[in-house]
């Protein structure tokens, strides 16, 4: 129990303790911090290291005064452990330091969130096998849904760091070519099939060299925590670009991240069995150790507020056990090669889907590629996302004073910007 | 004319000037210089400033106390002219300060080089027309070889920004899964087709915000310099991996740039016209305005040591002028959805290659996709790198005190490394 006021139903009970780096208009310096209940408890304070625990204290009191979580990530879990038994020290109930962490604590409301690491390389996975399931099914049927890579491995792409932002960034909507199939020649537009991906995220903790493997087995150690991410996708774009080498522009103009990192001490709990791979026997640098608490039973719900409506609306609910292979095992398929890894690499789920049309992590999926719109509440049907949207994503496990959430993962779409290019009966030319 | 000896042949001439970062064992901070002649010449002298003409020299000078080019770069077009114009002042014969640079060149053999800036994002394009043309032909056959979109946009991907290095660093072969077409399931062993890719790249220098582009008219002012580079490719776990997201780990496990980075004031005379379209009429986002000045005239030769032999021998020839995009289209249609680029963001060309079997810039198109080996000199043949082979691009324009050369791009292959993964007939079980 805490001194501290912890509502029904919040993200952040002690069961949680996530991080993040936050600031105040009244001390704009970015620095790191946790929440509970809905105050925010700045971790670079000097009171820490009074309830601070550890050997290398000091260093990691020093880690802490810095504007992103790397230099306190690298220090590996042993860090993070105590910074969290610290937290829970100074805000327990009869805490002798009360009223040192009282004037110190800020509403949420009053505090603005940052990127919380300096992200090196972002890689996105697509280890939702529903999702899979539910994409290759609209374009190649049901029999050649999944690709016959697709059980052996987890399949993923490099996708682009420098356009990563936290929760509440605007999303501008992207230019682009696009091809119809009715085209003989590409049109150059505003993107029409704008889309969202619900994943989760985990960030690199303790890095590897390049020509070094991370083992299975060790790959807990090299991640951070997780974090929600929306990995917005131009639909139109990625269906003309992306053959032979993937998706690239369809891409790379955003992907939200939640403010909040979760740890494992948090989620541990609710680690349960991934999806079955359909009879497929991995190859044992892919084995885990523990099969059946490969994922995380997460609650994953997307929520959107139509242009000029007032009211969110939950419009697709599903759960991040919906994966087929975990996140370790994604480092270890990621570094089997030799390649490196650094403090505060980003790693994507991929789209997390169910198997019925609400339980889906992307409107492509639940518009069964343009056909049919989906209720998206305040009486609104919408197929794809327009100009004025605002999406929010949520994520939990537990309930109650046991309930570890990720806060949320925002993004409202911006009209898109043509600047010197005019456009101009859905072509563009140079003015 | 330069008091500084400039051998024949040499690709340092006074018509270069290339930018890199060095340091040696008397001072081992990394810090900028250019070359000339087999000199090196420390740009964070104090002397620079001496000879430096600019509005903002002590800006300048500021951002040359620094272990990569990024903050030089940042200062854009006038600061890259105005330090060129400086050295050449610095190096000319009768120089004022000749004594004073004399004293403070070091010699290349004594100079380690570095990666010359620190990469945000790498991007690798494909707009090599005949390469994209003689893979094709491998598995599609020639009508089919372009797939639709190829003409219209520079297709690319995400590439993996942590393990490019700098040219010298050595190669370990890679460990993934193949399965070749004979197989039902994968096989997990170290990779057996490892490949070359002989590429130009460029590097950022004025960055973009996120939601921004950058039109193609100003798309040069954003590019600090070009590079060789060599995007060593593992073409089995690539032919299993690549459906449908591209390559991944066929390409993460390294990349090498070249230690120089040479400007369009050095390379711009070399302008020419670049491949043709095939009569596609580009988008006006993409059209430049001087369009018979888009690629570079540089001959690009391949070296190869087989392992256990002495000497180098040409195996490949081509030139960086098949390219069907220009660097700046390729910055045009990167950020055309808004995507940010920050200073010191690598983009590669794709891989280069002429028309026949020895003008190639990969093994995969001289061999037929592994049908016919490939003299490599020394009496030897390879369809593939061995362990234990070294590699060296080199590239130039120009020729007697006019070359404008890239130095080298050298790599050598070691052996794949196991760890806790033992080799078991052709698979592999932890151990």
């Amino acid at each position: 129990m805490s001194f501290i006021n912890i509502p029904k139903d919040c993200d952040f009970t002690l069961a949680n303790i996530p991080f993040g780096i936050f600031s105040t208009s009244a001390n704009p310096t970015r620095r790191p911090c946790t929440a509970i209940g809905t105050q925010i408890l700045d971790l670079s304070s000097p009171f820490l290291s009074k309830a601070l625990k550890a050997d290398n204290a000091a260093n990691i009191c020093d880690a802490l005064q810095s504007t992103t979580l790397n230099a306190f990530a690298a220090l590996g879990k042993p860090a993070r452990v105590a910074v969290r038994n610290a937290v829970l020290e100074l805000v327990k109930t009869d805490s002798q330091w009360q009223g040192e962490v009282e004037r110190t604590l800020v509403p949420m409301s009053d505090a603005t969130m940052h990127l919380p690491m300096e992200i090196g390389d972002y890689t996105d996975f697509y280890a939702g096998l529903n999702h899979a399931f539910n994409i290759g099914t609209l374009f190649r049927g049901p029999a050649n849904a999944l690709q016959p890579n697709y059980t052996h491995l987890p399949v993923g792409y490099h996708g682009r760091a420098s356009t990563v932002v936290v929760s509440g960034t605007p999303i501008r909507r992207p230019l682009g070519q696009t091809c119809p199939p009715t085209n003989s020649t590409p049109n150059f537009d505003a993107c029409k099939r704008l889309d969202i991906e619900l994943e989760l995220a985990c960030y690199i903790s303790l890095p590897n060299e390049m020509g070094e493997r991370v083992d299975i087995d060790d790959a807990g150690e090299h991640i951070f925590g997780y974090s929600l991410m929306n990995d917005w996708s131009a639909r139109d774009v990625q269906a003309w670009e992306y053959v032979p080498l993937g998706p690239f522009n369809a891409k790379n103009f955003g992907t939200t991240v939640g403010a909040w990192i979760v740890t494992d001490e948090a989620l541990g709990g609710f680690r349960t069995r991934g999806l079955d791979g359909r009879g497929t026997v991995l190859l044992p640098y892919l084995k885990e150790k523990d099969e059946g608490k490969g994922v995380f039973d997460v609650t994953l719900d997307v929520f959107v507020k139509p242009n000029g409506k007032e009211g969110f609306s939950k419009v697709f609910a599903t759960n991040a056990k919906n994966l087929l292979f975990s996140f370790s095992q994604m480092v270890a398929h990621h570094t089997v090669t030799g390649c490196a890894m650094r403090t505060g690499d980003l790693l994507g789920s991929g789209t997390i889907s169910g198997t019925d049309k609400t339980s889906v992590g992307s409107f492509l999926e639940a518009n069964k590629n343009g056909k049919e719109e989906v209720d998206v509440g305040s009486g609104v049907g919408r197929m794809w996302l327009e100009d004025g949207d605002e999406v929010v994503l949520r994520g939990y496990a537990g309930d109650g004073d046991k309930r570890v959430g990720f806060g949320e993962c925002a993004g409202v779409i911006l009209p898109a910007k043509w600047g010197r290019l005019e456009r101009v009966q859905g072509q563009a030319k140079q003015v």
